[in-house]
């Protein structure tokens, strides 16, 4: 049915009426091989505006296809043109649009949804069983002169927000959605992994949304200057409260591993820590982390076995993951805490997770976010049960997050001019995924009128 | 602050009067051994009330205790008084207590949270920060002729429900948390993994509350005979519309390997299916299972690397996993379905897991209710993200789930009859316990009153 | 926008070439008069179907139009196409559509949203800011030999449906609607005002969905007498557990009129209840309904005046209602509640606002589904903030419901038969309209097919 | 079972040696007039902590008392100590105490709930149905130089905040009640009715909350001048966008009456805006406010009497209040919207909750916080019904409100400063009670050891 988002085959008039000039494009020739080529210009719906494109950012999905060339190693689909992060000016509009006029500044919301399955009609569009996405194979990008899509997908941009910052509106419309998967709420603690883009974007939007405090994590040691340097709009202070460089999770016992050998095959059941203060070993914080201290579960789960048993890699990492959590808890001034409300994982690394569940409180929401090369991980699902945790998928954005993201900037609450480090030419659109790809930039924009 | 369950030192002289004879209990010595002793008669307490009890289940978590000896192969607490599922008669009340009498037929909720950490206030007594729960380290258990708990922890049984039924309503009372927890509502589509008695619970609730369908799982054939033979109280007909009995994910590549390879390296943000479409491979359930079909995902995730790696035996299971939900949908009849509504995983075993996230469909919830004995599995995180899941851990049950069971059981809506397939005396208690451990048996009754 | 739902203007070639006979219609000429006209048949669009209409039920907003002939007195919009409870037989299918073949057995949903603003796009398309709604002016009904519509608008009827419990499933998808925005959960109480049809539907899915207790009212012997017969399907015994007849509420004070007056003028604040407590007047059911007991209130509310004012009738009215209610509840074997859970108010009528504010307990939600000619009552406010009550409009049906509801006929969890008391030709729908106007039928249904 | 809350008897040896001066406490002797007498040192319990406390805020609720000297007009019970919003510092702590020391300093939550019954137990706390409320009848208010209550309910102060704001905390506290209940959520609109301290702190909330813009009203010229002038402290700016002065609503029907009899009593479901549309009248605000444009109705209301009818006062009302909501929203740069999001009703005052159903766009949320001393009102019910509005009650504050309110404190995302504009020696607490009266101090602020 998705096909229907195009029912109409020829321009209009008026459009044709234009005269516009060629429609240079970035496609995607093959792995890293990029080059700028004229494009058919994509016909006005009825219910369409036509955008004059003035900036685009690069998000992390356009790098997949820049890096493996297409899907799978494959080629391509032919002329794949790329991008999805856009914001523009309505050159023409559909004979039954009444909502924008030419002249319009908006932003692109790159997702097409069908507007008739079942997720579509329930309001997770996000899901929806035939979504057509921007610069994803099968559909038409935004890196572009010019982009065509229902009037209803292009929001306007408030006077005050520049073309730069609308065009990486993309990504802060995904911090808001993080904002709603997650349930953000004002007073929470939060746990971000991973300071890129995503990364910074969420904590700006958990502030924004009043967040008591915020922690982040990152192995990149310029990704973690770089975020403790990220300053509030509201209170001039930087964002982020701690943040912490990272260290790859060890896949060996903890020293001290006889106890924690036993407390890796012996609490399937999270008996631990009721035993360890039978014991009267205190209550350091290390040992509150990771487990719920009290007592019996509900599953038809198996008998434990009667013997030692093989331990497996990810229980050593989820040893290590707690003992981390609970230094890094303490050295945020949160001792008194049994962990955060809310843990973002933002990078699709195992240890990160390992950590995010680590630090999650009891009863907390953890959403993740980022995405891996693999399918699967070492995941501490135990815990998951014992600890009652929420963890939650995300997929791009819903309907309200483009505007809600164009109103926070219009009212300055959040910051993203200082995220964009670097701007290219779309006649330079090779240099600027280069660019992304160097690790050196933050967020890159590229100009598309400038051909 | 927990100590405040009992901080009056003295036995009331009212019960003192009663002249009961002595408490005996059933107590764990160590590993599969237990003794009937005499122990203290509790004390009531001006907000409790002192039980005969006459009833009492065994449960899984009982069995953890019983035959690994106590906690991490350590002997358990000196004379760990054991059982925390019973009903019985109230014999005496505290000075406090309005609401009950003596004579009164109770059911004894387990857990004793403290009413004054952040989780009780906030009604998720379940994650109370000092819980102390019966029959677990540091606390009694109710497998004795008496046990004390406060007024509001001791619910009335309806005239209708016997005492073995409320003995064995805590089991109830976890599947209405259960149904809580995977917000279970109205036309859903439900897969439950195991037919233990919480999986067959959990099944009679989801048909009470009105699921649409329900499809089950199990690896023993006994169970899945049994399941299929649990009846529905009002319709005369299975509960469970497809009880299917499952074997070992392989860890090796699925045959036509070479095409699944590629799915499992290459399309880390999910653009297989997008692919597969565009290649004219057509729409196969296979496909459609365990993966989002419409691209750019959100993330800051690391890149894909250019050339081949290693493919970890979590993403060769998850192949698999996929083929063999696709089957089973097909085989229940779901094949316009990308999946069920709802996945409760009550085995804690990893292939179950694995099956479990690929008969998701998008935008549902998975209920991590099974307890393994490892902390950390092979976990398909990258489709939790893609198809946007929910993950939720789940602890024992909240406030409303005793009266809730109570309820639905004398308003005959679920039958826990047919599911106690045997009963001994307290005397027997020994036997009673090798009985579930025999496997042979789906629910085990204790009478506390035959010493 | 929401011309869109048509943009093709040309009957396709494969539907001319159907030769269909006259579109024989039924429409409005003014009150209380219907004509059978020729109208021409609509057109069927890209991702449409055209559907051969076997059954329609008649709604009560039907009435609102027959009865007042158009919207305010004035004579309708020309040519007015009445009907929207529909099923049919598809005949013809739009290029676009996949989902669809001819001879599909579909229910039809009336309401044409926009899919384009932004409570469609949130999954409120009841809401939908630009909605079309057949049988509305400004639309076309589907009381008429053919009707088009989306295809996805379309719902399949499974086999074991009739056509005539399809043409009366809106009133089924409106009870769906009405347990989604009630919150109706399994083990709650519900009480009803109302027993035509929507009441009484709505207790059928409240049972279904596992309420614990359904208490119901109406004014009307008749509809008294149908409520008590009406049985489950489920359990073989009547759905609605107590069903009362009620009588007026007075206007002026209750017997024992000074103390009322204490309580009307005094406790603005709710201090009412912990006052009598103080007096040592016990603890009577008809003190505790309507107030809630403990104390100060929050807003910055006008301090009471210092002497006597005058009681407005409303006033008067809830001391009335509390009274009853207290008595309703206690011949209800509900005396040890403070009020029920759900409270769905599906008459529009003062009294029973009252009433149902009256019997609520703390914390319960109350529907407003009831229409009135007046557009404002005496409605108890004062209770709603003190007893923290959440009052919730609603509007017709969302996206799920008519599958729901078709849903829950096919497991014969509904009873929809045995509400249809009578059956005409459409030749015959001014007889129709009158037989619903008399007020002895339940639920009438007309078929489309007998010209 | 309330009695719970003071246990024990005895007041432990060391509170005794601690040799306090008298407990000095404002007391209640009738109306308008207040003694300064001696009354006993409360006994601290086990779970308890022993307060001296320092300063108190004066809500309106304690006014209700003042002004109406007891409830009804009755003398009030026997030297009722008032006050209910205090900090102080912790002199001493109950045997059970882990989490508070001598020389903490804390907030005083007023209410003490019972713990055990059905709302507690579900984290409703407010609605405790055993609730104790300090300065309520039968409980013991903080205007005190000492005062004894559960360690749990005395929430710790951080170092950067005052004793003054921690005495008024409580309406803060309030305000995050308050935006639980109405759901406030960043981006929203939000109008506030009533500019007391009340309104002022739910806008301040609001603010921090990150509504997008909040509108306000009243009909105190001063109180509008002060709301003009409260200042964010994250932005420098205004915390309120639009403030307006308010007049009362007529009682006759508006000019253009006929036109607006017309859609008093004919369109009982809603069919103007649709018939406005047919007339091509146009689309101007006021058709769009307080009516869903869109048609049928689902209930089973009367049908609309055939000729004219009466119509009544509150109708009028209703049709002035659409009138003047449109033209507030058009002065607030709303045109373009059918409403607002969030209705915070604080006043009690018939035109308000008008004025606030009028203003709610479809699907809004309307919060009724203030209390009048009429139990009922001309209420616009069909409005609400048919635009879907949620109608709440609310109830004082749950219980992580005060933490919150003491983080929101500390970091300084809300000024509570520049509301306590007077502050009164305990000796002067009938002078401070007067001040309040007088209407010309926005939050007075009484210090209860300067005796």
């Amino acid at each position: 049915m998705s096909r229907f988002h195009f029912p109409v085959k020829e321009q209009p008039q008026h459009v044709l009426d234009l005269n516009l000039p060629p429609n240079m494009s970035c496609t995607l020739l093959r792995k890293r091989n990029i080059a700028i080529k004229e494009m058919p210009l994509p016909i006005l719906q009825p219910d369409g505006v036509l955008v004059k494109v003035i900036a685009t950012g690069i998000c992390g999905s356009d790098m997949h296809n820049f890096l493996a060339g297409g899907v799978g190693g494959r080629p391509p689909a032919k002329n794949l043109v790329m991008g999805h992060e856009s914001s523009g000016e309505v050159i023409a509009i559909g004979e039954l649009v009444t909502t924008h006029k030419v002249g319009d500044r908006v932003a692109i919301e790159p997702g097409l949804p069908c507007r008739r399955c079942v997720n579509c009609k329930n309001g997770r569009v996000n899901i929806c069983l035939e979504m057509k996405y921007c610069g994803a194979p099968g559909s038409v990008g935004s890196l572009a002169r010019f982009h065509a899509l229902p009037a209803d997908m292009a929001p306007k941009i408030p006077d005050n927000v520049s073309w730069e910052e609308a065009g990486s509106i993309q990504p802060l419309a995904v911090g808001v959605q993080i904002g709603k998967r997650a349930d953000i709420r004002p007073h929470q603690t939060i746990a971000i992994f991973g300071c890129g883009p995503i990364g910074l974007i969420t904590a700006a939007v958990s502030h924004a949304y009043s967040a008591s405090k915020i922690i982040a994590f990152d192995h990149n040691p310029e990704r973690v200057a770089f975020a403790k340097k990220y300053i509030s709009p509201l209170t001039g202070k930087p964002i982020i409260d701690h943040v912490f460089l990272t260290e790859p999770l060890p896949t060996t016992p903890p020293t001290g591993a006889a106890q924690l050998n036993g407390h890796a095959h012996g609490n399937g059941n999270g008996h631990a820590h009721a035993n360890g203060d039978a014991d009267g070993d205190g209550d350091s914080l290390s040992e509150r982390i990771g487990e719920n201290g009290s007592g019996a579960g509900i599953g038809d789960g198996e008998f434990p076995p009667d013997d030692d048993r093989h331990i497996p890699i990810g229980d050593h990492k989820w040893e290590w993951a707690k003992l981390r959590a609970g230094s890094y808890l303490k050295q945020a001034g949160m001792s008194g805490e049994d962990g955060v409300d809310r843990v973002i994982e933002a990078t699709g690394a195992e240890d990160c997770m390992m950590m995010g569940i680590a630090m999650a409180k009891q009863g907390a929401t953890y959403l993740a976010v980022g995405l891996s090369h693999q399918q699967s991980h070492w995941f501490p699902t135990l815990a998951v049960t014992n600890k009652e945790i929420d963890v939650r998928g995300i997929t791009r954005y819903t309907s309200s997050c483009f505007p809600s993201a164009l109103e926070m900037l219009s009212r300055g609450t959040v910051d993203l001019k200082s995220l964009i480090t670097i701007a290219f030419p779309l006649s330079q659109s090779q240099q600027a995924f280069e660019a992304v790809a160097s690790g050196k930039q933050m967020k890159v924009i590229i100009k598309n009128q400038e051909v």
